[in-house]
């Protein structure tokens, strides 16, 4: 069965002529070939990465379709035939929302890897090894299996590292008081100082209520760090948000009746604000020849910096505090897996140069996010269900850490393109890491047998990921970014990544990449210089990166151009999606899975805007 | 006579405890020396750089005194005694507003030099070389000394290039109709296909005049590329404005009285509308503790960005009229040493890779800038003068060129800096290039017998102006640069350069630059390398570049932190002042020139906003 189209393509913002091509429907890709391109271009897009199908009204060249991706591509085709264009959409609107868990590409996934290989895969990230890392256990903390049957929480993973001095009757009590079960546990310990980041979910607290054992639960946090006479109880919500759940029995934490703490609101705003301020941010970049004006009062409209900015002063709050004051923090929103897991995450990031390695970041998502169950199924809508549930919570945190790599270039051994990967892949499916919302979820569903893990993955491809201008482990400890407004910039890289003409800083990437891979050739040979040089100890402590101006192709200007004039829709990242999917389909078992229909060339077009 | 404070400083968007000081003002420096601090800390202020001096209202730790510079420092000093106050208030605005060029710092600036190589210096930039480069003279276009005694046109320089087949009566007849003479002549000649690049003034048509002479003009201009049946006449004006000027006897070109013409307004605004843009801008830049919103707000509602864009839209107009339609292009504006110098530049920066290199820009500069009027003396503010006058026409340049480093980081054999260190000395009047406003008053001034050129001062400090990506002359060709709004960025480099923390880039410089000197000290070591190894051919043709993690000393913390507690009131630029300063002065001598108060520590304060 196989969908064919002979269509018009053409990209967002320039105003070229439309290039026929056909389209092709696989049970995992929508592919468009152009027939009118000299060389063969492919645009790839994944079903799962399809966020919204809509015909639009029908015009006089033909029946238009707005494809919207979840990883901000916009693609407009333009059917000849309504008859076409419907089944297509249909075809689409099925493919693009799976009902059950097992129709994700996951589950289907296979890239013909040794079974072993496979399940090495998901022993690479060890949360254990991370803690032990932090010291723990110690004197004051412990991990404890106590939810090894979910009886504490069913959302938070089988080991939870709680303090020593909290007992089993403690962490029960405490757990009865917590929203969801989701009790305060050690995200971070920052050894040198023995302070922690604690999280979880707001209290039951309600107008009066109190809970015995969530006091002592706080106290054995504080007392944990002795080193701190108190500690600070942070939670992420605007006050007002905060103080409307006391209505409903939950709330914030009295200050009267817990010992020695400091309590602060952070006004990070909820998931349905996030969710409307990128739909915004999305307008203005699709506007079409947008004037300054509307860019940057769209920009302001839509709030999205100010949330960034909202995400990385709480992040940079929690560093400060840990680090400069000593104090221990307990962080929670409502119920702890949206909020608290971006500020978490964050300041761990800002206070821990491992987390700013490869696997540091891919620690940091499996134990902040996934173990913690920052529910990725929702708030990605992976499955046909509740688009109030919907959130670009990942992806600001992701933009977090841009944002932080803007202002410390060489602080990240990873580059801008392993943030895209990843999350790419948060949305892909097709790797079980960020399937399900909890532990208990992906348990259920057996992704540890039955799917892959996107880490190692990754790895394999780390050439590609790699900032050359890292400058190692040890170059910087703590990061402190300037929060101040104009700090921050517009992530032209995710947010118009499909748009022709929006990578200029990629080519200096390329570059610098480009020269990593010619040292790896030459290394050898630089190796047997040493060996025979006068200036061996100089030499030998240098890490070489060969700028080699004669004989690096250099980009084409095309690149870097919006007046280009040529179509070139097979950019890097559908490369990649062909190369994965390649992998473990053979194309002529692709076309025998297709259906063929007959199209008029004149008739049927395809238009990307 | 010293004059001698004990003060208070502080920087803007910092809440550290104030510092005490001593203020110290030369002839030519402000100087603030921090008395608090453990290692000496000096600021320097050049008096030439301060734009305006307030004194505001008294506060009970003493008298207030804003310095803002034309660099973008603002500094905030708070005196104890009304009395000091109003006497270093005095001074200064004495010092920063000569009345006669005489008194500008170049006539006295002496670097102590033999008389030979000044000389010489000024004979760097030879702007027959350039139309040599260009094939000029040629079958089409001359360089004439029609205007060597200034017949033709009082603002232009002795020799202008214009088409052969313009005779003299042509040439003469043309700047009757131009205002104040400034004739088409060429500033471009795109030697590939013929197309060049003419600049003038707006024709004095009014509603119906025409002059044949100057229609004859265009039409040699236009016959001079014989390749295009037609030529571009562009006038960077809004249309509204250059329809109010046909009342005043001025105006543009009508379509009907000239040949083959394609008429085109640009709509880029005048030097007032700029004027107050930058100044709402650094209103913006001022704010203390800005929201997100007020900085996106601000920077929307002062236009800069808007206007910025402008000029690069013309700019890349020029280049794809001139490279893609292979027609010439005749660009003016009303009297054409404003909007058409950014936009005539900047197409030649667009169009030809030399003017990215460092001597390029030079010539660029002294040929579009210097040589063709644009009145830097008024535009700047040396000196005392109409405020009105003032606009930074040349700042827009600047940052035009800035926004395409942006994009195309590899295309530009020099960085950042070099930018601002221009845009410093453009103002500063420590060098003869900038001072009055055409060649006949630099000639009258004695610019060349009695000051230094900038040009080789800066080719002396060549190794920190260098871009380590630059890729080399033939790498890029024409550049084709992203206009869409969200390829502008906001430039902290250069109007929120003096505040802590606004240098997150910087480290990436300092971390490359540090690697290219690294790698001049084991340039000869690899060069012995070369000669013993086997891979000999290989390495011969690659130019080394050493990132050497283990040896380099990373830039600290300090300058990327926002919430750094020291205060570092040397930076780079200040040490840079000094170093100027200190080849021509001793600092006895300067002790000796100054007027000393006795002053009481305690009271008497000096805050740095």
């Amino acid at each position: 069965i196989e969908h064919l189209y002979m269509l018009h393509f053409r990209y967002r913002y320039t105003n070229r002529k439309p290039a026929n091509g056909t389209l092709y429907l696989t049970a995992t890709h929508l592919i468009y070939v152009d027939a009118s391109a000299e060389v063969r271009k492919e645009t790839w897009i994944l079903h799962h990465h399809i966020a919204t199908v809509e015909k639009l009204p029908l015009t006089t060249s033909g029946c238009p379709l707005l494809i919207h991706c979840k990883n901000f591509r916009v693609a407009h085709f333009v059917i000849g035939h309504e008859r076409d264009c419907h089944e297509v959409y249909t075809s689409l609107l099925k493919l693009s929302q799976p009902v059950k868990p097992e129709e994700l590409y996951a589950f289907s996934y296979n890239p013909k890897m040794p079974k072993d290989n496979r399940e090495i895969g998901w022993k690479l990230i060890d949360l254990k090894v991370d803690y032990q890392r932090m010291g723990i256990p110690n004197d004051f903390w412990e991990i404890t299996d106590a939810n090894k049957d979910y009886e504490v929480c069913n959302t938070y993973p089988p080991e939870i590292v709680v303090p020593k001095a909290a007992n089993k009757a403690t962490v029960l009590g405490s757990s009865k008081f917590r929203s969801r079960g989701r009790i305060p546990v050690l995200s971070y310990l920052y050894k040198e100082n023995n302070a922690a980041i604690c999280r979880c979910s707001q209290p039951l607290s309600g107008f009066s209520a109190r809970c015995l054992e969530d006091e002592q639960m706080l106290q054995a946090i504080r007392q944990a760090n002795p080193g701190s006479p108190f500690m600070y109880v942070v939670d992420t919500r605007p006050k007002l948000n905060a103080m409307a759940n006391r209505a409903a029995g939950k709330g914030y934490e009295n200050e009267d009746n817990y010992d020695n703490i400091r309590f602060k609101f952070i006004g990070i705003e909820n998931i349905h604000v996030m969710r409307s301020s990128l739909q915004k941010l999305l307008e203005v970049c699709e506007t079409k020849s947008p004037s300054m004006s509307d860019f940057l009062t769209g920009l302001e409209n839509s709030g999205w910096l100010r949330h960034i900015k909202a995400v990385m002063d709480a992040g940079v709050f929690l560093a400060k505090a840990v680090k400069e004051e000593k104090a221990s923090v307990l962080v929670h929103c409502s119920d702890g897996w949206d909020r608290t897991a971006q500020v978490c995450s964050l300041a761990s990031l800002l206070l821990d140069p491992f987390y700013r390695t490869f696997k540091g970041l891919m620690v940091l998502i499996e134990k902040e996010w996934i173990a913690m169950g920052h529910k990725f199924s929702h708030r990605c809508g992976h499955l046909d269900g509740d688009l109030k549930e919907v959130s670009p919570v990942f992806t600001q945190f992701t933009e977090c850490v841009w944002q932080l790599m803007q202002q410390f270039p060489c602080a990240f051994e990873f580059n801008e393109r392993f943030l895209l990967e990843i999350h790419d892949h948060v949305y892909s499916c097709q790797f079980g890491n960020f399937l399900g919302t909890c532990h208990r979820e992906r348990e259920a569903l057996k992704i540890f047998e039955k799917t892959h893990s996107l880490w190692p993955f990754l790895l394999q491809k780390k050439q590609e990921f790699r900032n050359p201008l890292y400058k190692g482990f040890t170059a910087y400890k703590e990061l402190k970014p300037n929060t101040l407004p104009f700090s921050f910039q517009f992530w032209c890289g995710m947010y118009n990544r499909f748009d022709k003409g929006m990578h200029p800083k990629q080519c200096v990437l390329d570059h610098l990449l480009n020269c990593m891979s010619q040292k790896m050739k030459l290394e050898d040979n630089a190796t047997d210089l040493e060996n025979v040089s006068p200036a061996q100890y100089e030499v030998s402590h240098l890490l070489l990166i060969f700028f080699a101006n004669s004989f690096l192709e250099p980009p084409a200007l095309l690149t870097n151009g919006a007046i280009v004039e040529e179509v070139d829709i097979m950019p890097d990242q559908d490369q990649k999606n062909k190369e994965n999917f390649v992998n473990h389909h053979d194309l002529p078992d692709l076309h025998s899975t297709m259906e063929v229909i007959e199209s008029d060339a004149k008739k049927e077009k395809l238009q990307y805007q």
